[in-house]
């Protein structure tokens, strides 16, 4: 698997266990929260991870959109459904959100060229 | 239909019409741009309403929810994936979300009430 | 009471009641954790009340910050100690926060017009 | 002069005043420095109104971008000129700026008039 | 001493030292307010660095983090102070603050570990 | 020429030529839209860099910062010019701007450095 996702996810993982470690029970009902609320429920989880994405994009948060495209690759997202994407969220968002744009690119080949 | 959801379309309306009066053209292509992200693709309408909707709400703007929570309305959002995409918005932007949450229920209701 | 004080309040109660009715379980559960992490703890529920307010303030959300207002002057915050809030507040999120500060100030105000 | 204008000033006046009152030393010195900056230097006052105004708009301020409009107006700015800076506004914010755009538009409109 | 504080620390200084060197008057008066408002006063420095932290945090400015966290630990904020205040960073700025928080956690331990 | 600046631009052309290849044609306009709203109008292209620069500035987006410092760079702008930017978007955006700044500082260096 690329270097650039498996960094990513062993940072996350271990800060994550650390977290668990160390956090007051709000904060693990909060971590909790996080988890149910992309759940398959009215709206499929491929949906949710969209939201999750787009809303991480705008807000312009690196680490929330890798997050989010491993999922939607794991969802079977498309090429053509992830760039109507990146335009809504590039659109809402503006010309600031296109160096997150760039980076999400390069993340999204790297899911790709891994499930090859 | 209610007054909230009437005041709200005409000043809208009105404004957008004198932007077209005043705008250069860059700006005219960009409000095209907005139009034509959200059309039907590799992503339903509804879908890409939904993302527009949960976008405007992280980055906290009442108008844009307006906006994509009547175009979800009539996209045919039920109540139940409405209360998911809230969740999302509101776990991902947090608690400042909140007020415009409050609002966008009151609007949302609205909507429906409407609908009758 | 003031009108201003009054409206604010009587809006979102109507509001948080109408969520109570519609909203899922998720949604609920984030509601209850917004109350509990503001709870006497660690630290006292004044800081507590210092820090939602501050953050309220940089975030630029007024529904907010008349909520923590609220709070704050009921825990007995003095108008030296709000004085050094606002200017941090200020400060750190920058004169785009000014208006907002305008509106704290009358708020802050009809409070303590209130208290008489 | 246009009740939209008058109403604007007359709450920002009267709430700088009781600020003012209020105020410790240190927002007394950041409110100085909000009135330093856009004084004439290497860059003229002009550019600084446009740096002011931009900024408010990407920042989606309501206010700030009100009174950036009227220290434009009084420094001559055309409307080809006003045109250009709005684009940019909406093109680096994203489309999330557009209400605060119809607003400007509204406003600027209104300080135009008036001049006569 | 870490070698992630080292780092932040010399990077931070030599970096300040030049704006020292070449920046205006004004920039200067405005790095002064940044010293002053958070030196004792009606609120004591600990509240006053934990008010900087949180709106730190909300903002997600991992460089504004560190140089509080740094702040809090001399002020010999307590663990369990230290998570209720980044459950409120959470709860009020959402799951795109959780990065900060993970990088936040790590660097929190570090000043820890420092501290033996 | 500087590490620093080549492996920015390095970095943002190869993802640019990426997205040229995977991007839709919306995508595609938003970046003409993007090059066509900086150019040379009824504001001067110089204007319009430093009204980029000082939105990226207030946005606290490094890389479009950099991109922008370098436009300015080009355009003749001069220090004095500059730390008169610098201040107004310390200003409005506040101390959270200044970590973004002391990097901007850093960029403006190793530019004018470059220029020897």
């Amino acid at each position: 698997m690329s270097q650039l996702v498996n960094d990513f996810n062993s940072y996350r993982s271990r800060m994550n266990d650390r977290i668990m470690e160390t956090a007051n029970t709000n904060i693990k009902r909060f971590f909790a929260l996080d988890s149910t609320s992309y759940a398959e429920g009215a709206l499929p989880v491929k949906t949710k991870e969209l939201l999750g994405l787009v809303a991480s994009m705008v807000l312009r948060c690196d680490d929330c959109i890798r997050y989010h495209l491993e999922k939607c690759h794991h969802e079977g997202v498309t090429h053509d459904e992830m760039n109507e994407l990146f335009m809504i969220a590039n659109l809402v968002g503006g010309s600031i959100v296109i160096p997150h744009y760039r980076r999400a690119v390069e993340y999204w080949d790297e899911l790709n060229a891994g499930k090859l």
